[in-house]
């Protein structure tokens, strides 16, 4: 028996988030299924982040124990045989005993993708947001840096248990422009429940000059009786890309 | 009473090709139903093009005559209002009398997307082929080079009727390498049925060493007996970009 560490990649279009559900198709179900084709007898599979519905992913991380005398690339290509198309594992590795993909990850990045465009776009609709006008570059970089440090965030969302703390902190936060749009990235020690979502709606509110930068201040300066920041980006722009783990921490795989 | 132009894009992914059919979901379908609730009563559209089961546009271009009293902005969102979320009217014009999306154009052109991986990407999937592994980028210059001009394409598909011409001319063809896998485009005054599937998994074939170079230029030599390409890229990499009309041809739009 070994411990294993996957990252999956899936397309969150067609599921009810991450976590399983009593109801309706989640990450966690097909996974736990493919499992049990390939002789896995636990309950539940661990993993990094429970990302929402429709949110997508190409770096979430799980955990499991499982009896398997073959190769690890071998048990790569059995799960994808029994995942559907839109959920895939990317690399199977030993994991060490006791890895835990959520409370050892050190990071959690997140990528959200929008596109200027006055009509819907169908062929980029289901992984990005449109936003129309286009947005003022320069306020969202301003309003990036304000996001980085150190912040009691709980404007922006609310803590896995009530009593918890909503501090984290922002490592990278930054905006890059291409041909038709702008991609947003973020990286913290760990995200509140729609964190991401918020800080992304109350940018564009900001880029499109609805709203002033020093409001995203005033935000993050609430101590106590918190307003949430009121809007919240869609699902379907956003992707859980990577999940970062202590460097002293030895996976061993391809 | 006027004629119109529309440009549409879609994702082909959820239906049975362009061409309306007795069973399935079509674009043509979706198009008409959206065309009857603002008062058109004829029974067809026209097209430029009838793309395959799965192929995507962003491109497209069809006419059809309406009697609408508000302006060419308002029938672009009445139309979109009653389209599903994965077909868009782009743009509407008003078009010369006449005009024949099929008829008068002048040139067609295609994107095909590739990328490169061992495992499949959910996230990509929907709109690009997967090949793997990588192909030689500069077969593939060479490749495309073969094809512009004047060809006899009957090894490539066959024409719109058993006795019609096979001689197509190949304005450009190009790959571009991006960090993750290359893109094919092509422009041709018209394109025989299944074409540039066909000029795309011949030049993979090429690209990864499975096949040489010569056996383009002899498919392109042959005269007789035509032996078609056997193999054919999946549907789903392919985009129908751009419809193009004699310059002397006026639209009257946005």
């Amino acid at each position: 028996m070994e411990h294993y560490q996957v990252i999956l990649a899936y397309d969150g279009t067609e599921f009810r988030g991450f976590q399983l559900q009593a109801r309706g198709r989640t990450v966690q179900g097909v996974v736990e299924q493919a499992l049990r084709q390939v002789g896995w007898q636990e309950e539940h599979i661990l993993a990094a982040g429970r990302t929402d519905t429709g949110v997508h992913a190409t770096g979430q991380v799980i955990a499991f124990d499982l009896a398997w005398k073959h190769s690890l690339s071998d048990l790569c290509c059995a799960l994808n045989a029994s995942l559907p198309a839109d959920v895939v594992v990317r690399t199977v590795r030993v994991a060490p005993q006791g890895f835990h993909p959520r409370r050892h990850a050190r990071s959690r990045c997140y990528r959200y993708s929008i596109y200027f465009q006055k009509e819907r776009d169908p062929l980029r609709e289901r992984y990005a947001w449109r936003v129309w006008p286009t947005l003022d570059i320069s306020a969202l970089h301003l309003a990036a840096q304000a996001l980085v440090g150190r912040h009691d965030f709980r404007a922006f969302g609310s803590p896995p248990r009530p009593e918890s703390s909503t501090v984290r902190t922002v490592f990278r936060a930054h905006w890059e422009q291409d041909e038709s749009g702008v991609t947003f990235e973020i990286a913290a020690d760990a995200f509140l429940y729609h964190m991401v979502r918020r800080i992304v709606a109350l940018q564009v509110m900001i880029g499109q000059g609805r709203c002033l930068l020093s409001a995203l201040h005033e935000y993050l300066a609430l101590q106590a009786d918190p307003l949430l920041v009121q809007y919240l980006a869609p699902a379907h722009g956003l992707v859980l890309t990577e999940v970062i783990y202590p460097q002293d921490m030895v996976f061993i795989g391809e």
